[in-house]
């Protein structure tokens, strides 16, 4: 039974918290385009008037992270006083409350800061909804009726590529052989590849040393960052295929810092390490950029990655339509939700493009297990060519830990999405009140934003 | 001489300020998806210590003007400090500071709210050096050489369609005869279009009414809003063909309320109206759907123009490229500033297609004007098959008074880009302290945020 009866479930407040960490001074996350990042997210609370809370967050970088605050609270009155059972009874609608509120609109639409602010709201009801029901989100959406988990999605501005039809009959196909999914999940758990190995910031020693580490840990995959400059990039991948050998695959990233003929040019010098992904060789935004970009590599076996700062379901869909990304990187948080996420797995799956989630980044590991396992069960019915991205940090933060053995995401049985930080974790890292900012503003590492 | 060279010019201060005002009262702006809009913008202040200053601003909706207000707060420390000399003799890598600054660039990047500010302080800084030369924005820029106007514009990811070499030759050539178009734009001015006649919310005896009012006042182009029922913009459409005849030329704007092919098939009802061209048919990020919504009503001889809601010079290189755009509607503070939307002019010039800027907001006649009469100057060379928005709404509040004489924008020679308000208006809708916004409150007209 995946609806809720209960007609006093009223969203008593949403709050929302700036919380960051400093991952700069260790140079974990650099890349070739944000050298200094301190992982750091907007998190928002959604409390019922029984008490339950549902966590939903948004993952960003540090500075800016007061104005994806600043957005949620803007949106908060469209929020608080509903109750949660309206909501899920027609989540698409309440979701376009949100994203068309019609003088909000303007500032986004559905885009950056806005849609960043949505997707935290939108996942922390996804949680709330998860826990009332007491089960692990996965479960929920892979246990959902066709009808139910479509009636999520805004299939506005889509419907050229895919109908809600369609999608409810995908659906009912996904449903044959569920069972036995269910149980190779249980017992293998999901693949994932490693970012860990290959920071930009990151020593040549470093770079090996965690190689062979990931190695032993059983990952036969790794992302290694690019861009920076030719002949280092050359060397960093010597190192790395010197040590995982050419059995392991091996993926790069360059976070966008390329222009479109340049990208290929790069790549052709990089092809001789057989490299199965360039991730984000250009703009996000530029579809036209990306399908030549592909064009051009297809010859040498390099397929292209992106989508953790593809804005929306629109620009997905045309990515998807225009041949422009071979492996199609959904991001938990950067587009409106989960419901805006299952609508790029729909079309994703209708025109044959393997999704691979991203997940470099606060919480991202954390829930994008839960989507990746629902395409298992549910769409797709395969984990063939697909592996879930895991970086080693910021877990221990929060309450139900990730299990990640044997470089595959274990299926989990803790209710909801897997969002709640620590109580621990925000008396600490709420920025700029937290103890360990006070701490580090006390000793000059950071200075005080206030001041 | 166009540089400046007191090296003491220092930014002192940057300042900025959520001001509304109350249209959606009268149902001005109201168009299918956007129902209530209360035009607003966050207004930037850069003070010299000289004293001079500079204003910026970025129009919006009401509701989410807090949040552009606090990313121009997030942004402040880039730019206070600063001597505008260093700026303005490198423009395009202070402009880069802004967009890429290596946390903040996540939650955009280059779209959306965080994009919204970028222009608003970037448009302070071009009415500032304007003020500095004692010269109104279309002369500065006109005068500028070719080598110092290319100077200002990050010519990232958007090499494949326009180097920086291309558009130096493009702007010398752009020199020849300029001085015969000054004297010819000094006598005639610049052709306009108006808006004023269609708003969704006005009634039919209005709509003939406020034809006949812009006909008298010399108008030949004339633009109206569909979208929200077949049956009424026929109906609507037909008062107007039937007040303004046929030698008009006659535009209609969906406002994004369609998908793809239901774009297609309004628009093909609505043919025999000879529609010059459909505005924002669809999602203002779906280049690919643009592309076939063109290629559909080509037959038809209907255009597809779009770009007021554009995010950034690449999805306005993908427009370009794709055959997406027959009408160029650049915006003056969507994307980032003058900087950016001199590269989409010069693509568009490349690609052969027409700039027929977007103009319905506040302070976007002002800002426009000086674009446009630069393109006629410096680029194009031709008016040919061009003209300016025109909404006659809010341009009382600004200092130096919008001149639209025989529905033509008369080149002025007042200095900087027009957007400076005047004291009086500050003072009345500085929102929500004004004393405006404190009257309506007390009546029960809107409600205060801070109860």
């Amino acid at each position: 039974m995946s609806t809720i009866t209960n007609e006093n479930l009223k969203i008593q407040s949403l709050e929302v918290k700036d919380v960051r960490f400093p991952t700069s001074l260790g140079e974990h996350g650099s890349d070739a385009m944000h050298t200094d990042p301190d992982y750091s997210c907007a998190y928002v609370t959604i409390k019922l008037s029984t008490g339950l809370e549902g966590h939903g967050l948004s993952f960003t970088l540090g500075r800016g992270t007061e104005i994806v605050v600043a957005a949620v609270e803007s949106l908060k009155h469209l929020v608080v006083g509903l109750t949660v059972v309206d909501i899920y009874k027609d989540f698409a609608s309440f979701w376009r409350s949100l994203t068309s509120e019609s003088q909000i609109r303007w500032i986004g639409p559905e885009k950056g800061v806005i849609h960043l602010a949505t997707a935290g709201i939108i996942n922390a009801l996804w949680d709330l909804w998860a826990k009332l029901l007491n089960k692990p989100v996965w479960k929920l959406l892979s246990e959902l009726e066709p009808e139910q988990l479509v009636s999520t999605i805004d299939f506005r501005y889509i419907t050229d590529v895919i109908t809600k039809e369609e999608a409810i009959e995908m659906l009912r196909k996904g449903k044959t052989g569920q069972e036995k999914r269910l149980e190779i999940l249980k017992s293998t758990g999901y693949p994932a590849y490693t970012t860990q190995v290959g920071w930009l910031g990151y020593s040549d020693e470093n770079l090996e040393s965690l190689c062979r580490k990931y190695m032993k840990l059983g990952f036969t995959a790794f992302k290694v960052k690019v861009g920076r400059d030719l002949n280092v990039d050359k060397k960093r991948l010597r190192i790395v295929r010197n040590t995982i050998g050419y059995d392991c695959k091996l993926m790069v990233d360059a976070n966008q810092v390329w222009d479109v003929n340049q990208a290929v040019k790069w790549m052709e010098q990089l092809a001789e390490f057989q490299i199965l992904w360039i991730e984000e060789p250009t703009s996000p935004d530029d579809i036209l950029g990306h399908a030549k970009i592909a064009k051009e590599l297809k010859p040498l076996n390099i397929g292209v990655a992106t989508g953790e700062m593809c804005a929306n379901r629109i620009m997905f869909k045309q990515f998807l339509q225009a041949g422009a990304m071979q492996f199609c990187q959904i991001d938990s948080c950067r587009i409106g939700g989960i419901n805006e996420i299952l609508s790029v797995y729909l079309m994703a799956h209708k025109l044959g493009v393997k999704v691979c989630p991203h997940a470099g980044g606060v919480g991202l590991c954390e829930m994008v297990q839960h989507l990746q396992m629902w395409d298992y069960l549910s769409l797709s019915g395969t984990m063939e060519g697909r592996f879930i991205e895991y970086v080693d940090q910021q877990h221990e933060h929060f309450q139900d830990r990730l299990d990640v053995r044997n470089a595959h995401y274990q299926a989990q049985q803790f209710p909801g999405y897997g969002t709640t930080f620590t109580k621990d974790t925000l008396i600490k890292y709420e920025y700029p009140c937290g103890t360990e900012w006070q701490a580090m503003f006390a000793k000059g590492i950071y200075s005080d934003p206030r001041k």
